[in-house]
């Protein structure tokens, strides 16, 4: 392959950085793949840090020293924030989503890849900082996983999942019993036993927090391994009940329940959000 | 904002291209965002073309016409994919993983967000051609759903997940009996009634294939929602038993077994991979 120009190192820079948010690539691995010089990668990683700045497609962090190199966080504007979660209210709102027991189907919304990868990526740009230090990223089955999925892409750290079931094909597990919220009977969740290791940070995601039962049980399951609870995101809360079985959370949707004219109510969080 | 660059926008194509694959963006668009002409566009997108061809980072489509633009496609180079495919394989092999009962754990292999997203990204790449049209991508809980959603981000389709429980919380469903392959039981999967419009084209996604029972029955709800399967794809399969339930299907790691020395066995299937 002949050298490359400057446009198409920047290209190829953004596309390896984007495409693996959090991992640190070092200069060198750049001056490998474009048989370039250090000052040159160096000149090019200015150009896309500015460009992404000025178009809000993200963070490029660059570390100095001899481990140095160059990183991708991602990075919405207020205004991609909020229209990402005003398109989701918008979408909730839909009268169709009410069934049966006035519950809300939410699943299409849930498990939509885009909505997945916009709140994934506000969940890793509020967790991406140097004192929040993430090690997982750990959610209960089955609805918040795209979320979570996306949560530990952003942040480059493995996902763990609690089930519901003792599946015998994985091993050893840890269980806990708690109260779910939304049925208010006593569940089990389970997780293999060396899913995590001692002295871990683990983020907390999940799609909906009502009393915060689940939450509060994979915190418990967290904190039996000997590892630390880093934060507890959900993409929708409930105002009700208003006392929560934790004391913190992330929570970018509130949901205020369904008026007597069969409105739904729900509105973006705000102060969590911005 | 000043007037970008080449080399400036050249990036934030790049960005915005990639971070949406399978969709098209017009060339309205990105005259708009950076305020310059058709023809300047034009070129940047032969540039990013070329670049991202040259350096295996992935295929951008221009689609000519009025409702002409481009977007991005996922294409890894053989040895890119051989590369995750064996490092899979390499980590399968580990003798830990295999718990009392001759079972193997996988469980973190398969909620790998790194290995999700390659392995999305194969299957996006198989499946982005026009004849091949996936509408949705249909996995079963749970641990298929990771690499699901992958793969339904990188075709930009919704994803749909059946369950094993009736959930009340989610309105009408339609159900189907199986026989399950790693227990050998008959289980029921759940979808909602509306989760997937009639005469849609879907992609059944899923972890691994013993016998096939999962994907035939997978296969039976998209029948019975008058729509087509355009596919089954998963990650691993079983050469025992060598007659499965469905005929065809894509499987990039082959799994035999373990043997009497304890020994994991193991390896791609380039047939299919490459």
């Amino acid at each position: 392959m002949s050298k490359l120009k400057r446009n198409e190192r920047i290209g190829a820079i953004v596309k390896i950085l984007s495409d693996a948010p959090n991992k640190v690539f070092t200069l060198n691995y750049f001056t490998e793949i474009f048989d370039s010089a250090k000052s040159t990668i160096s000149e090019d990683l200015v150009i896309v840090k500015k460009l992404m700045e000025d178009l809000n497609l993200g963070r490029v962090m660059t570390i100095a020293g001899a481990a140095g190199g160059a990183k991708f966080v991602p990075a919405l504007s207020k205004i991609d924030k909020t229209q990402l979660v005003e398109r989701i209210c918008q979408d909730v709102r839909n009268p169709d989503r009410i069934v049966p027991g006035n519950f809300l189907y939410m699943a299409d919304i849930l498990y939509n890849p885009v909505y997945a990868k916009g709140i994934g990526d506000i969940f890793t740009e509020r967790y991406s900082s140097e004192e929040s230090r993430v090690d997982y990223v750990l959610t209960v089955e089955t609805k918040g996983i795209p979320i979570a999925v996306m949560t530990a892409r952003g942040l480059n750290v493995p996902l763990v999942i609690a089930r519901h079931e003792n599946k015998v094909t994985e091993g050893p597990k840890l269980s806990i019993n708690y109260v779910s919220g939304s049925s208010g009977t006593l569940r089990t969740m389970y997780i293999a036993k060396n899913a995590i290791r001692k002295g871990s940070r683990v983020l907390i995601v999940d799609d909906f927090m009502r009393a915060g039962g689940s939450a509060k049980g994979m915190s418990a399951l967290v904190k039996e391994l000997d590892c630390e609870v880093a934060g507890i995101c959900v993409l929708f809360d409930s105002v009700h009940p208003t006392q929560k079985l934790v004391s913190r959370y992330t929570s970018l949707i509130r949901y205020e329940g369904i008026d007597s004219n069969g409105t739904i109510l729900v509105h973006p969080n705000y102060e969590d959000l911005l």
